[in-house]
């Protein structure tokens, strides 16, 4: 591990060595768990003062944990995360913003700040995540580092406070694709892929389409080297689905979803106990969470469903989705105002983040550029429960594509 | 509806009529809810007055009851549950036995006791429950109702109290196979089965083989009906799985799971709060729970996923599996004691419950006899995320094989 200490702000939140229970598959890596995920005896912060205030310290430590320590993985310490896990960009009011090591002027992403900030600082192999909406995806892609989302429910969310369960998953960011395999075979209780057949890259139009000039630019060689090396075509999101998705009903469909579930998880609390609450996640609980349309759930998640089947559908005869991670480069630290976060950046996020939310779908973003300095993560999709093909065909495009230029 | 009201132990813990949102599918239809789920304002008592007095109210209603109002169900009241969801046997020593109305002198069978009760005693038309390790199943083949664990994750747990979220479900118990499918058909939020193919119906022999003679004379008619109308085979599950399982492993590997979750869920609390428990359940949760040792999960994890991914692969390729929801006939009221409980009744139940808790696929009882008296349910499996086609499945097997014995 290169691991080196320079002044810069603290993706931890705390650091402590664990040493693992036996030797394993993760011997001498080391790895740091996000502050949503329990350690036993520590107060789980959830990045949030308010929380910690109301809430017990756990008694034993999340199941991920138990399985990283189980197979030789040394653990290094807890990461910050956005103020309950409910933001995209990175910056805690409480407890600073972790530094974006590859572009210091911009945000880390989050709300795995911390974890992507940890692993592209080099202070560990690999952190622990947590992606309800995009929260392991976004920082892996704006900090240059791997980071997967797993299929729903393949890893266990024991010992995980919840956001919004329907969408809550255990994601991993990590240094390369050979440490992010391994540790996918670990959490996911899983063998390595042993499969033969090479999917076909599916381009989504949509994505490419609105993505930031910058990032088309930037990703253009690699897609010249997929066309060469792969089966590929490309398609918009209506084509693949059979559906008449467009972008905006997609971010607003995910965006629904989730204020339900947030208020589920947090409405209580909120009313009850009144904690202490950025004004940010208090305007957001109070104008998203509590105030979505209970009365449209039935109908939003009908065409949730549709998507998430036909989507699937498409990718089980054998595609693999691709499209930049991110629409936009992450933005200057000093753009981050109450009016940018009003504005177009997270739904252009969310939109594209929702791909994977709603069809219950795994995916990895690969790091395999930069625009102006600032990195740019490239995405691909699998179908539910692919997982481990997923991890070994993005390690192969990224031998094959990326490694030489 | 057929509503009556006699003097027997109430399966309610609380009444009250909520109008539905709009009409819809389940127009006309009246249903409970299990005493985990939230309704916004009203206490959610698990079954535990610990619990209770340790919770604020929820200020919005679980997910899976929005939908349900959302389509035109009429809601009644709030079914009891066993005390923290953390049993099979439908006995709480804190607000008493639903009655099993079909046996009264026998348990109706937990942990969603009062769901499977308000539904046998006609009160409601269906209700819903929720399914960790067989809590819907049991009850519904005890109380001679349909019951339906659905695939993991296919019903949104937002609002539902948690127990071992790897193995969380909502469910459901009906009247008859077409509520379920109609209930089905909305909280799954998908539409009905249009395919055409019918699967091969899979006898799983290590099931029928440690049966209760009651029982196995109990499903033979049925047995013999499907063995004329239908392709079948009969295996046993090292055959299905291609994996040197047998029934006491599986027992073991979910309970292991199971415990270790439910103390990620239940430590803090009862080493916190040292809450109000009967000793049946403090004793389970310190025998247990707590005393799992936790540097096995990776171990159990592993296997688990392998016969998963087995089990599943053999019922994608066009096969349903049958057997006998539970081992035993419902045991006699006065049987429940703790060295019944700490006897063979639990492991028994288990090893058979686990063949979907593990491989996460979708499982429904149908009521399709009685041995003297006494309910019998019959089971059947699909695949992950077949649930519209196995109650379509069900529904073809009971109208060709049941309803006209």
């Amino acid at each position: 591990m290169n691991s080196f200490n320079v002044n810069f702000p603290d993706p931890f939140i705390t650091t402590e060595t664990i040493n693992p229970y036996s030797e394993g598959i993760l011997n001498d890596l080391s790895f740091a768990i996000k502050d949503n995920i329990d350690i036993k005896n520590q107060t789980t912060g959830y990045g949030s003062p308010g929380w910690v205030e109301t809430h017990d310290k756990p008694v034993v430590n999340a199941i991920c944990l138990e399985q990283l320590l189980c197979e030789g993985g040394i653990f290094k310490g807890k990461t910050k995360s956005d103020e309950l896990a409910y933001s995209l960009v990175g910056v805690n009011s409480f407890y600073g913003t972790p530094i974006n090591p590859k572009a210091p002027d911009r945000i880390p992403g989050g709300s795995s700040s911390g974890s992507a900030s940890a692993v592209a600082s080099g202070l560990v192999d690999f952190a622990i995540g947590t992606d309800t909406g995009g929260s392991v995806r976004v920082p892996a892609s704006n900090c240059g580092v791997w980071g997967c989302r797993p299929s729903h429910g393949a890893i266990s969310v024991a010992g995980v406070l919840p956001l919004a369960p329907s969408f809550d998953t255990v994601g991993i960011l990590s240094q390369n694709g050979q440490i992010l395999e391994k540790v996918m075979h670990v959490l996911l209780a899983e063998g390595y892929s042993k499969s033969s057949a090479v999917p076909s890259v599916c381009f989504v139009d949509d994505v490419f389409q609105i993505s930031d000039e910058a990032i088309v630019q930037a990703t253009r060689t690699i897609k010249k080297k997929i066309t060469c090396n792969f089966k590929n075509q490309t398609l918009k999101l209506s084509e693949i689905t059979a559906l008449s998705v467009n972008f905006n009903e997609l971010f607003l469909q995910l965006g629904f979803l989730l204020s339900t579930e947030i208020w589920n998880t947090f409405g209580s609390w909120v009313k009850t106990k009144k904690p202490k609450l950025s004004s940010g996640v208090e305007f957001s609980l109070s104008n998203y969470a509590e105030s979505a349309s209970r009365n449209d759930i039935q109908k939003i998640l009908s065409t949730k469903k549709l998507f998430q089947n036909n989507l699937n559908k498409f990718l089980y005869a054998g595609n693999v989705l691709c499209f930049p991670t991110t629409v936009d480069l992450a933005p200057r630290l000093e753009e981050i105002t109450p009016d940018f976060l009003a504005g177009e950046y997270v739904p252009r996020a969310m939109c594209v983040n929702a791909i994977s939310c709603l069809s219950c779908a795994p995916q990895i973003t690969v790091p395999i550029a930069e625009a102006n300095g600032v990195p740019v993560g490239l995405s691909f999709i699998a179908g539910y429960g692919q997982d481990m093909m997923l991890i070994d065909f993005c390690n192969k495009i990224f031998n094959q594509c990326v490694g030489d230029l």
